[in-house]
């Protein structure tokens, strides 16, 4: 296990920092992981309270299911519920979590629990989607500091969004997934992108 | 013709890196291309689904005429039709698309077929125009997942454009072209740059 | 005194570049100083009148408690008052003053004398805070040329806002501070984030 | 004369590649120059149609009083005559002219003639400002593709406005200037961020 977890491990520190200096995990925010192996499930994962733009591969301990750490040095994030949660429910190789200007605006604004994203070609970059006529109805969860109670919630968001690349928490950001961590990586970028050409429509004055 | 292409193919890569990092190529977004030799007609440009970020010279191919690649591994992406096309109606010698936040916003909010900019010196930066009172009618065409079937279209729309620099793909982005890769290159910044003065114009309350 | 002089002019110096480098201290806005001992007072602050981009270490000098110059050469900023009382008033160990655009726009908007910024998951990256729930109030203060005649006002300011872990002054820029430098960087961080999301937010039409 | 000229020929290039870097002189937007000796009159400046994210010292040609090459291969830009217009009414030791998204968008919102700036503590950085409470007036003068014709009413614009600090040129930016290279290019960043600051504020919409 120890030599792909440490390439992981190296891999995970290069989307930090890569999303670090995009600005979407300023600080100590956001949090990233992807599976070290299925059986035993073993979840390489960011240590908590580290500086994003300053990640090391020696920042990344490994956990098992429960959450405990079973290698390195340092205790994951309160959230490393949620990646569990994700790597059950969608068979899922990697999950990433940012926290971006877009994501934290557009999260608060919509009121009726999702956000609708359709008809822009860059949807094609989402797992499996073939034309820009897609409709990606991203689920937005309540923000909460007890993650461990709110998993079962989660869970059913998951069921009842089968085809959701993605959800957002209110002020919080943006979770998704992928078979691996180069999937998950696009479509951060793509959903980022969206979040953006989204956001800024809505400050617009359509009358030219 | 080995050198000319090896060339181009290092080129093209600079090119699409320098887009992405831009942000106007984001995830496997844009492509571009390059007319390696007119007779018979042969086009370097990047294969599909590659990561504009990490674009190298060995991911573009060389495709003939009807669009079979003659040279280099890797499947052309379905809009080299496209290029094609333009290479066809133009004489362009290099065809660039990107895939921006502000083109992509535009293209959308255009409601009578053209997006018309006016009256800003940077148009001199496009190809032929000497005076900032030009005025560019960039058409918008309608975004489709079947190329092969709308170029006859596209030709149409070229054709009744002669003074086009470039055209928009509603939510898609922006084509543009020139004799040659650095011509093509310059028009890309100039009408980015003047995209994204009108979004941002048309979210202003003008009053001071 | 002298190794910990240098290693905190050095830091400095990172910190001074990486903010212009943001965007957040462009030409020579912006200082920021941290504490070489406490008894008696030394402060390490960047000097007056230096291109922020251009911050080396030597640009650092060290004042007493009464502003005077104890090392290096160099005139401190009139602004080393507002340090200095920041330094008593909240023993802090490094206090940190920016000058962004969103900072500015925020701190101009304000009509009742403070800032709430309240819901964010990205509070969590202050001081002490441990939920989004937290209620962030940042007063604003009136700019001023004379800092020496304006630092018992913000004394009151900072005893009447026991909790506030920065403040604005109109039209000028943000202050904030921590224990360290590292802590003082981070709610930077923290803070401009929020910043722009609530500026950016105040710029949209809110029906989707 | 030729120490002199080559010096800063290579200042020159290096503000421009800066200002392109910035997204301030897109393509080959944009032109740059400094005194290289004042009897008789002979101007370092940019040759016209270079792409400043390539600029290079030999890019630099020096003129003389009435524009005419000197030293240096190339063709300078028809605004050259601006250039030695403002050295001759300022007496300025150097003259930059950006072209950024907020002065163009600026520069076309203003309607009666004048951009005026005021109560920003960053005004400081302009050329002997002592408060923020410093009112900035920056003329606009219409865009022409007659340079040589246009000087007398720019003379005139200059004589009108003495306290001024730049111009703007409607849809094309801003000229400022200083004493030497350093105090030219600070004012370009004073400038350009209390643009950005004012256009962003007009995107606003006030009510909390």
């Amino acid at each position: 296990m120890n030599g792909a977890f440490e390439s992981l491990a190296a891999q995970l520190a290069d989307v930090g920092r890569h999303c670090y200096e995009r600005g979407w995990a300023l600080g100590t925010s956001g949090n990233f992981s992807a599976v070290v192996r299925e059986e035993p499930l073993t979840l390489a994962i960011t240590s908590s309270g580290v500086d994003k733009g300053l990640l090391e591969a020696s920042h990344i301990v490994a956990i098992d299911a429960q959450g405990r750490v079973v290698q390195g040095a340092g205790t994951p994030s309160a959230e490393a519920m949620l990646h569990l949660a994700i790597v059950r429910s969608r068979g899922a190789g990697a999950v990433l979590h940012t926290h971006s200007i877009w994501s934290t605006i557009l999260s608060d604004a919509v009121t009726d629990g999702s956000l609708m994203i359709e008809g822009y070609e860059m949807l094609k970059g989402l797992d499996g989607v073939r034309t820009h006529e897609h409709r990606e109805r991203l689920p937005v969860i309540e923000n909460t500091q007890d993650w461990a109670r709110a998993v079962p919630q989660l869970e059913l968001v998951l069921r009842d969004n089968p085809g959701a690349h993605g959800f957002l928490i209110r002020g919080h950001g943006l979770y998704t997934w992928g078979k691996d961590l180069a999937e998950a990586k696009r479509q951060i970028e793509i959903l980022e992108f969206l979040f953006e050409v989204m956001g800024r429509k809505r400050g617009m004055v359509w009358q030219q």
